[in-house]
C-alpha cells in the first residue's frame, strides 16, 4: 500500500480549530517533521497504525509507556476486569496495598510507595518531600535535564515566573566539579539532589552515568541529610528490574516512576526509603484519579511480567541488532550517525546536524517505508519487538540513507522546531 | 448481614507498612471517621461495596467522578473498545479532535480545549496561560478555596515554600469589596482572577454565587485584560450542561474541568476562549498519559449521555427528596442540621459542631445502616441514584439521629483530623 497522509492532514486542520497550535506537549507532531503522523488508529505489540492506515514498526513506544507490547492481552485483561468491578471509587481497592507491597519488594531502596498520575506529579512530590524532610530549601538539579512540565521544571518558560523556580541550583550532569560548586552555592541549605539514571535529553547525544558522580550525589546527601532523588520516569524497568543505580551501587532516598508502570495505563509513583517516610506523611498531595483501581490492577500484572519474562533481555537483543545494522549502513553510506544511550533506549543523531535537517529527512524517508523513528528524541524498544522488526527498521533506513544522499541539496530544517528551540533559549 | 470491618482494618494495617500514613490525599479514611472504610471491592450505579462486603448507598460518588452511575455499561464499553484498539500510543487518536469539538460545541465560552489528567493540571495550566496572555504576574484567588494540590494551591503547607505561592492575592469569595481591595493591592499587575461556580469548601457551609460578585470578576478582567478562570473541576455538568456561570450570564476566558468528564476514567481539561488561544499555544504542558485515547472515548460517550438523558434532573429530584427528608428528621429529633449547596451537591454540617464530633457520630451510625455520608466534605448525587436510594439514606439517618441522641455524652472528635486542621492553620 502506498503511504499517504490525507486523513491525518484533515484531522490536523480540524485540530488547529479547537486545540491551541493543533497539538501541544511531547506528542505534537509539528515539532517532529512534516510527515510524522499526528493521529493513530490502532496499536498492537511493537506496531502502530496511523489514521490513514499506514503501519509502522514503532520505535517511540508512546514515548515510553509501551514496555511489553501495545494492547498486551494479560495487562489489558487485568485493567478491564477491574473496570468492570470498580475503577474510580470513593476509596482505593485492596490492589493499592498489594501494588505498594509488590513495588517495595522489587525495588531495593524502596520501603513505601505513593501513587499518582503523571511523572510530573511524582517529581513534584519528591521536591516537596525533600523540603519537608530537611526544613531546607535548595534543590540541586542537572542543567537541561527533563523532570516534567510543572512550572518548577518545565523546559520552556512561557507564562512561568522566576519565583516558581526559586531555590533551584543547577549543575552539569556527570560533572563532579560542577556538583561541588552547586553544593558550595547552596551554602548548607540543601533539601535534595535530583538525578536521572543516565543523561537522556532530547536534541543531544545520551551519556551513561559516571559512577563517581552518582556516588558523590549520595555522599552529599549523606553529609547534609538531604534526600537523593533519582528520576526513573523514563528509565524505569528499561535498564533493569530494580532501581537503575543499583548497578553503580548507589541507592536513592526517593525515586520517581511512571510511563511503563502499567504498560500504558495511567499511573505513576513516588517510592521512598523509610528515612523519608515521616516527611512524606507530612505533605498533602492528591488527585481525582490517583486512587483508581484499574491502572493499579494493570500495574500488578505488568510487574508480574517484568519479574517472570525475558522482556528485558529481548529488548537488549533487538536493540543490539539495530545498533549493529545501523552502524554498518551509516558507514557504508558515508554518514556519521551517532548512536548513543543503552541499545534498548537509543538516540540517533547525525554529527554536525545542528538544525536536524539530515535527521528530519532520514526519519521522514524511513517513515514512508514503515519505520517510525524520531529525529531528536530518544526511542524505546519494547518486549514485543522481534528480530524481524529490527530487520524491517533496517530495510527502511537503508532506503532512507539512499534517499537523503540523493536529495541532499533540498534538505531543510523544521521551522516549527527551530522557533520552539529559539524560544527556549530566550 | 452485620456490618463488619475486619478485612478493612487488616488492609489498613498492611497499608501503614508501605504507604506513608497508610493513605494520603482526599480519600484518606483516617481523616473521616474510625468507621469509614478505606478500601472498596466493587461499585455499581449509586452503590458501593467495601472489602468486608458491606454495601452502601454512596453519596460521595468517588468525590465527584461518578456522574452517571459507577460501572456505566455504555461509558465503560467505549473505554474498553478503545483500550483494545489502542490507548496510550505514540500520538493521540482522532477521538481527541472529536472530543475537543464536542466540548467546545457544548460549553458556550469555549473555543478550544487542552486535555490533561488531574484537575490540578488544568488549574495550573490556567495560571500559566493567564501569565503568558498578559505578561503580568498576580493571580487573584478566593481565600480557602480549593484549586488542587500543587505547591501554588495546596491547602496544607508541608514542604511548600512562600516563593512557590508568590504573586497570589487572596479575596473573600462572594465579597465584592474584598475583591476590589485585591485589585488595588495588585496595582495594575493582574494576570488572572480565579473563582469557583459556588463556594463548596470542606468543613464549612456552602454558599451559592452572588451574581454581583461574578459580574465584577468579569468586569475586572475586561478592564485589565486579565483572564477570568472558573474552576469547574467539582461542579462541571452537576449544575447544568454548560459552564456554570451561564446562569448568572458571566462567561469566563478559561474554565477547568475534571472529575466527571469521562464518568470516572482519568481525564481533565482546560477550556478557553479564542482570546486566550495564542497564550495557550505559548505554554509548554504535557504528561505521559495526557493523549491516551481510552478516557477520551469514555468522555465522548459521557458527554453524549449528558446531552441526551435526564441525568441532571434526576439528581436534582433525588437531592430534593433527601433535603426535605433530612430537614424533617433533624427538626423532629431536635438537631440543627445545616444543609447547604445545591441539592445535588449537598453539604451536611451540624450547627455549632466545631470539632465535627456530632457529624462524625451521625455519619458513622448511618454508615452501619448502609449509607455512606461524609461528615465534612460536600457530597454528590449521581444519575443512578433513585427515590429508593433517597429512602434508604433516610432510613439510615433516622437510625443515626436516634443513635447520636442516645450516645450524646460519649461523642468525641477525630484526633487525626484535628491534628491535620491544626497543621493547616500553622
Amino acid at each position: 500500500m502506498m503511504w499517504s497522509n490525507v486523513k491525518n492532514k484533515e484531522l490536523q486542520e480540524r485540530a488547529r480549530a479547537v486545540i491551541p497550535n493543533g497539538m501541544y506537549g511531547h506528542e505534537a507532531a509539528h515539532f517532529i517533521t512534516d510527515d510524522h503522523p499526528q493521529f493513530f488508529a490502532r496499536a498492537q505489540g511493537g506496531h502502530i497504525w496511523d489514521v490513514d492506515g499506514n503501519e509502522y514498526i514503532d520505535l517511540m513506544c508512546a514515548f515510553g509507556p509501551n514496555l511489553l507490547g501495545y494492547s498486551h492481552p494479560e495487562v489489558d485483561k487485568a485493567a478491564i476486569d477491574q473496570i468492570r468491578l470498580g475503577d474510580t471509587m470513593t476509596g482505593p481497592g485492596a490492589v493499592m496495598v498489594e501494588l505498594a507491597e509488590r513495588l517495595t519488594s522489587m525495588i531495593s531502596h524502596a520501603d513505601w510507595a505513593m501513587f499518582c498520575k503523571n511523572g510530573t506529579d511524582a517529581t513534584t512530590m519528591a521536591v516537596t518531600t525533600a523540603r519537608a524532610h530537611t526544613g531546607k530549601k535548595k534543590i540541586l538539579l542537572a542543567s537541561g535535564v527533563y523532570h516534567g512540565a510543572a512550572p518548577w521544571c518545565v523546559p520552556f518558560k512561557g507564562g512561568i515566573l522566576a519565583e516558581q523556580r526559586a531555590h533551584q541550583i543547577y549543575y552539569q550532569y556527570n560533572d563532579v566539579e560542577s556538583l561541588e560548586a552547586a553544593v558550595r552555592e547552596a551554602d548548607g541549605d540543601i533539601a535534595g539532589v535530583f538525578a536521572t539514571p543516565f543523561l537522556h535529553e532530547a536534541f543531544a547525544n545520551q551519556e551513561l552515568v559516571n559512577p563517581e558522580y552518582a556516588r558523590r550525589c549520595r555522599q552529599i546527601c549523606d553529609e547534609t541529610n538531604a534526600l537523593l532523588v533519582v528520576d526513573e520516569v523514563r528509565t524505569g524497568f528499561r535498564l533493569g528490574r530494580d532501581s537503575s543505580w543499583e548497578e553503580v551501587q548507589v541507592r536513592p532516598d526517593l525515586s520517581c516512576w511512571g510511563k511503563v508502570l502499567a504498560n500504558g495505563h495511567a499511573i505513576s509513583a513516588l517510592l521512598g526509603a523509610d528515612a523519608a517516610k515521616q516527611a512524606a506523611s507530612e505533605i498533602f498531595v492528591t488527585g481525582s484519579f490517583w486512587f483508581s483501581a484499574a491502572p493499579m490492577a494493570a500495574a500488578m500484572k505488568t510487574l508480574e511480567l517484568i519479574s517472570t519474562t525475558k522482556y528485558l533481555e529481548d529488548t537488549i537483543r533487538v536493540g543490539k541488532l539495530l545498533r549493529e545494522g545501523l552502524a554498518e549502513q551509516s558507514a557504508r553510506h558515508d554518514f556519521e550517525l551517532v548512536q548513543s544511550g543503552p541499545v534498548q533506549m537509543p538516540q540517533f543523531l547525525f554529527a554536525g546536524d545542528a538544525d536536524f535537517r539530515i535527521g528530519n529527512a532520514w526519519t521522514s524517508a524511513a517513515l514512508k517505508k514503515g519505520a517510525y523513528i524520531h529525529p531528536w528524541h530518544n526511542m524505546f524498544i519494547c518486549g514485543a519487538h522481534t528480530e524481524d522488526d529490527a530487520a524491517g527498521i533496517l530495510e527502511a533506513t537503508e532506503f532512507a540513507f539512499r534517499w537523503v544522499k540523493k536529495n541532499w541539496s533540498s534538505l531543510s530544517p523544521n521551522m516549527n522546531l527551530m522557533k520552539m528551540l529559539a524560544s527556549a533559549k530566550a
